[in-house]
């Protein structure tokens, strides 16, 4: 079978892997307390030249969400994003559980636009009836595969500024957005009040690091995760997953592989004249294909199925990840070129 | 430096890290749907000889306590718990962040009494400017290393009977009690609601087990576990974990040498005319000790302190695990003797 | 000046002001435990024909349906409404406050269609990544002064009924739809799992009645009532109010003036050719009028500003009450005439 | 039947009700924009010395202290309170509904004394596994009638600064206690960071003023009130009634009037030599009688249990207020007087 279905299918990069074993009966603080977490923050804060960040190392993606944006806003505070936004589609309603409501605007290649944070908080910041926005939710890459440019993120921040917003970007897939566009580590920082950089789907077993870099955001961080029940206790599994792939530039070079073979695979899709739903760069694709070879293919292949297009083509998804091979790309280009025939 | 700090200090058991290692590259679903999630749960379900039970894991302890709890009550509804309850004391709010009240009664030695929960809802209960106590939270062992027996645990599950009220068990530590005492997993699944059978403090990177046994607690349970951010996307790391532990009968054996290796070191410092703050028979243990001894005892040895008693000593509090040998616990005592010589 | 603003901006119907006198210095019982909310609660229930539903009086439209919605749903389950209902657009997230999510679905005219209720449901309610669709919110008339008939309503339950939600009618103008519509308070409780009746806009100082009509959703109301700082200490002012209001007709009475008086203004501006935003048959109007005849109007006439509709046009609202007289109409009519010549 | 249940069995003072019917058909804003509150809050600050003081008026009580809290805390932050305090006894959990642990301690006189505070905050405000002390929360008078002295609220202000919390009070009986003690409202204003001047058990309908002194409480204060269903749509019903007993030093001569009638009842107890449960100097007073007595009395005085003290005994409370006649306090000791012959 051929698993072009997500990227957090199997575990830990091998590098990953051995540092967790070889550390695996050492006996440290824990709550991330340990060297470890240390060696891990203070390679985010050079990498992201931001030696004042507050880096917090958190299991998963909805976690780090959920606890950061309820420490960040007061009880009437809200949230813009993309309809298509991760807080909004996948997370169960996390965001509203702890009080505060997403104002969601269109966005049909998963991209918010300043000018959509302008309408939304000229028309409602002022207006005591409603709940007042007050952070930018962004995810990078975005859940449809798309990629903001550095003008794009710069632009953000510069109307997120002028209404008072924070800017927060969602990181679970930074690695594979850093494989394909111009923005890096630094500029993340220096353009985010918060970010994250994922670890789940980019050779970890899992874990994300939340960076802080607005002083004001910071104070009681860790009760909040405490609270918020996202404190590991043996803590120091995600500073030495993450020292270990941020070691060599290990990070980006995962990163690059699922890059490097989603554009083996989306060229080859448009060699089979294969339409897209969206023109992704990155490790998401999402081709539209005849029912009856999507049936087919499943037989083969694990992919997730995205939309029903018309009564009888659908969009389905397929993903690559650090550990995806040319070869495996090359075969399942190989079958579909067979069943289109 | 010898470790007697917490059991949650190291990794995990050798033959759980193995398992891990054996399955990393494999590729499955995620968010927990796949077979070794579904083998620990059969596992589970068969050793608590409850085919019914809905089994759920979970990455950590305030996690797991937060989110049944949470999911079980209504917004009226509150906690009884003993004063010393990790719900109380070590999670930092987190039951109330969810809304519900923890009504906590004293508890001296860690454990709450029939009587206690009679006391309090028969004043409470109908008292409608009064949160409405609906569910009783114990850990066992307890956060003083206290066990519940099994006619005590009956006699609780009576008391909630005959208030209408849940019994839920946060199991972190439930190794730990049953290797002290008579009740076995089937025990808990027939006298709780709920329970957890803790991994991180046994032998896992990480994990706690959920068990629902009453059916009015299950529906919709895993979208509250979404929502409150405790669904690992790799859910299966959890699964390959607790399939391990439980298998051979590890997860028992791990707990019975941390209380063997207690009882060496209680019986050693009795020997040594050492006196306890309170009388734990499981893998915490509380001497008070001249502050001076426990000075120098910081040299060698990790430990935590726990109170003060007078001014001239103090209780501190060791604890054994799997990983402690009796080589460490003599080495422990041999040092002991000397410094209260 | 004359009053076109809104229809809470006087006191409370003579008569009802009266009964308020008369019994001011009674001593009674607190938190609507008293005769006056007993004798309201019966006539209540008398009216709607279900003899078993639970009433409750509550001082504000917004505390009403936040504590009801809360009180209703678990925290996982969300409510679908019109994105122009007022708990998306006037009552500050108070429904994401308690935790909840609200799907908003597009409406034009402020109706909730049964169609649009089964493309979220079938599309959400099985997925478990989002919060679980359970409540309808629906407002009569709604916040564009449309109404639901009878057929609709029964629709609307139908199609309820089919996915295992709640129908929840927010009747802040209940008088003024019924004033205009086929609906009684009978149908009302005989459609809705609940609903409420509105006092604050047709004759009272404040007040909304909430009728509970399915048994499940009354256990422990009162407990929410107070926990959302709902109940009144002098909860007989509710019931005083109410049983004055619900004698002889009166609720019926004041709705009818409110609803006559719309309709001479609306039949005056149509002999004007004044078009209208949207046809509402009740007692809010929204005619679109050249901005420079908006600014003449506003030394006389006090009205809200609703929209932009061009670069020369907006649309104002105005509402008609129990207190407009045929003179008002007719002066304001008589200036829209001079103004518009 | 003699009333000394509670003072807020009757409606509003003559005065109040007076303003509210002249008031009763003028055409004003809503949610508290109108003159009337304007009016109001100008006398507040005048008679707080604090100008820049923001004024909110609230119709409840529970309500006032849900919306304060829950606007003035992050969702860290806990509350310290007497055990005896409104928020930990009679408001349904409010403030765990709004995510927010009370620390209770233990004050037999419903008083808090500063070595409270400072212990708990010693033992905790460091501690990030618990939730963090923020505010301390007294109302003035207690739950038992007892008063705060200047010298004592000063020395509360000191400790809460010490610890940077903040210090609200619950002016539910604010008058009761300023007509037995030496704090006058710009006492208040200089030593708490907000505090309620509390109407419904003084003379007004209903009603409690909120007065917010620290500048960092200020911001967006009215939006949480909306969320909270805490703005009354015709606020000025509240502007009307705290204009009127607050001219002429009303306020003041309806809680003088409590107090004496207070003082005479205790006085003609303690000459029947009747014990009594606490030594209230306020309008609040514990007598305990022989449970045959209470039987009898209530016959034919309205009062309220309070606790059971012996198998034979048991404490009740009788409550005076501005309605309270010499007459009705001579007519219920000679009754006493009868039945403890």
């Amino acid at each position: 079978m051929l698993f072009f279905r997500n990227d957090y299918g199997n575990g830990a990069h091998p590098a990953v892997m051995e540092a967790l074993c070889k550390t695996n009966l050492e006996l440290t603080e824990g709550y991330g307390t340990d060297p470890y977490c240390q060696q891990a923050t203070d390679r985010i804060r050079q990498l992201c030249q931001c030696p004042q960040a507050q880096v917090h190392f958190v299991a998963g993606g909805t976690q780090v969400n959920k606890t950061a944006i309820g420490a960040f806003l007061r009880p009437w505070e809200a949230v813009i994003a993309a309809d298509t936004g991760h807080i909004q589609v996948h997370e169960s309603g996390a965001i509203e559980h702890n009080g505060h409501r997403i104002f969601t605007v269109s966005a049909s290649e998963g991209k918010l636009q300043p000018e959509q944070i302008r309408q939304l908080c000229s028309a409602l910041q002022q207006e005591e009836t409603s709940p007042e926005p007050k952070l930018v939710y962004i995810s990078n890459t975005t859940e449809l595969g798309t990629v903001y440019t550095k003008a794009e993120l710069t632009a953000l921040r510069a109307e997120c500024d002028k209404w008072g917003l924070y800017l927060y970007c969602d990181g679970a897939r930074l690695g594979a957005a850093m494989a394909v566009s111009d923005l890096d580590f630094a500029d993340y920082a220096a353009l985010c009040h918060a970010f994250t950089i994922g670890g789940t789907k980019n050779g970890l077993l899992f874990g994300e690091a939340l960076v802080i870099t607005d002083p004001l955001l910071m104070p009681s961080f860790r009760r909040c995760m405490k609270q918020q029940g996202a404190m590991l206790a043996k803590g120091r599994l995600l500073g030495v997953q993450y020292a270990a792939v941020l070691e060599n530039d290990l990070y980006r070079k995962l990163a690059q592989q699922g890059a490097d073979m989603a554009k083996l695979l989306t060229d080859g899709l448009k060699a089979l004249q294969i339409p897209m739903l969206i023109q992704s760069p990155s490790n998401q694709i999402f081709p539209i294909l005849p029912n009856t070879v999507i049936e087919q293919l499943k037989q083969s292949v694990s992919f997730e199925h995205w939309s029903s297009v018309s009564d009888t083509h659908s969009c389905i998804r397929f993903v690559t990840a650090w550990h995806t091979t040319k070869e495996e790309v090359e075969a399942l280009l190989s079958l579909l070129g067979e069943l289109m025939r």
